[in-house]
């Protein structure tokens, strides 16, 4: 471990670090306008969901750590209140990063991305045509958190409309997460495409999972298994019944040598491969045969 | 497009929405403390860092939607103000989700997960010695968004020290985030591994790019390109000079059949295929050509 006082790094370095540290970032693709209705569109990482009632995103357009100067988009939230959230996805990411220029006043950053404008429902500030989610905003409030270069502005959204395009619809009107087909960043320059990562982990939350501190010495000490693979394994309600394990060795043993002479290490292996399969039922029975 | 009045869908509704529409969210692995001492331990996709000076990670531990009742996460910061944020790798993927489960006050997740606790060098929450990234936090703030089930809290925390494994790094002691193989949420059941995502933009916050609207109109109207294409070519500060596209024809004919013949629709899509390697360069000249 290499560790570090915050206040012992420099701006920029802990800037770099607290980038990589935490990631993948969602995106919030900005749209603001000013007093006289002129368009601001930029994207923020420093961003995400907060609440589902009242519904509230947060944003940050932080003061620039290099030269202290804040963003067109901070200034029209503050004097308008209100924006419309935009989701990036893999179709719109050069255009939302063109728009990312710091481009003077008063240009319009929907021109410069080539990006259309849709007419919001109920604030002033214009959607974004082409991307498939658009969440018209009611800004409730603006926490400064520091007056230095590299500070966050915290611009908490209400959001008082969704816009979803049926394209990224499925059958029961829900989002479908392949077809919205996001991306987020990471540290760096890298952006995150979500769905070349997609994987699914069963949600534990209603079954109370033994946990692998209740589990037998030798499973919970085995050099076979992984964090992943005990974490698995302690996700079961409950260990399977004798009778259970009794009917199982039976209908393996059809296909498999006998399950009573292999060892710990054997049957871990074996498990293993059941738990690659998400099998966690087949592992228990046969660790515990 | 189909579009929804907020006010007008149910909680348990509009948090499916929300956490589909913004993805893929990192998670915080909170590591927290009662005011006796006991740990508690919870990942939370309410999270991100929003400022680097002051260094500011805010997560919210929001009031369940199902029956309104409060985490003990939520709780511990309250009382005590403090709270280690850990980093969520591929690797430790399932033993935080185990950790999700609602075990009742004074269980101790660590055990239930198989987790080692690491005593902190500044504030009493224990880091977890298997994540690669620990952060030491004083919780500087904690807002709440409203009072009924799904509503937020957000916990406004300063990073006050940083744990970062030798294994994560690379040769300049900078985050790899290859290595540090990060995984992070999205609607349903969906996780995301991000670095199988990862792909690169060019950072264009220095350059100021020509825009698509400064583009010729064939281009910009172009069939063949799409919005990311655009946004490519829309990223360059100046067009290539005569003598440039010049050589370049010269270079390129000794290979290619004469581009001087070649139609808007050719030379679109060969530019497309410079695009695809990155090559905006050699793409603006061709279609300048």
């Amino acid at each position: 471990m290499v560790s570090f006082d915050s206040k012992d790094l420099s701006t920029g370095k802990l800037h770099g670090y607290l980038l990589s540290a935490v990631a993948p970032r969602p995106i919030a693709f900005a749209s603001t306008v000013d007093v006289d209705g002129n368009p601001n569109l930029s994207p923020f990482s420093f961003f995400n969901v907060f609440s589902a009632n009242p519904p509230i995103l947060v944003f940050s357009p932080a003061r620039r750590v290099r030269n202290n100067t804040v963003k067109h988009t901070l200034e029209n939230v503050e004097a308008t209140m209100e924006v419309v959230i935009n989701v990036v996805n893999y179709d719109l990411v050069h255009q939302a990063s063109l728009s990312s220029t710091e481009y003077e006043k008063g240009i319009n950053e929907f021109d410069k991305a080539g990006l259309t404008m849709l007419k919001s429902d109920i604030v002033k500030p214009f959607r974004v045509a082409e991307s498939p989610i658009q969440l018209e905003c009611k800004v409730k409030e603006i926490i400064k958190l520091g007056t230095e270069g590299g500070a966050g502005n915290l611009v908490i959204c209400e959001v008082v409309k969704l816009h979803i395009s049926k394209e990224v619809l499925d059958d029961n009107e829900m989002i479908d997460q392949e077809k919205l087909d996001l991306v987020a960043r990471a540290g760096g320059d890298h952006y995150s495409r979500a769905k070349s990562g997609f994987f699914k982990v069963p949600k534990p939350l209603r079954t109370m999972g033994i946990g692998i501190d209740a589990m037998p010495e030798a499973i919970k000490n085995s050099m076979i298994f992984t964090g992943n693979d005990l974490g698995m394994l302690g996700n079961i309600e409950a260990f399977p019944t004798d009778e259970a394990i009794a009917d199982f060795v039976k209908s393996v043993g059809e296909h498999h040598a006998d399950i009573k002479e292999m060892t710990h290490r054997e049957k871990h292996k074996m498990a293993r491969n059941y738990l690659s399969y998400g099998d966690v039922d087949s592992a228990w029975k046969l660790l515990l045969s």
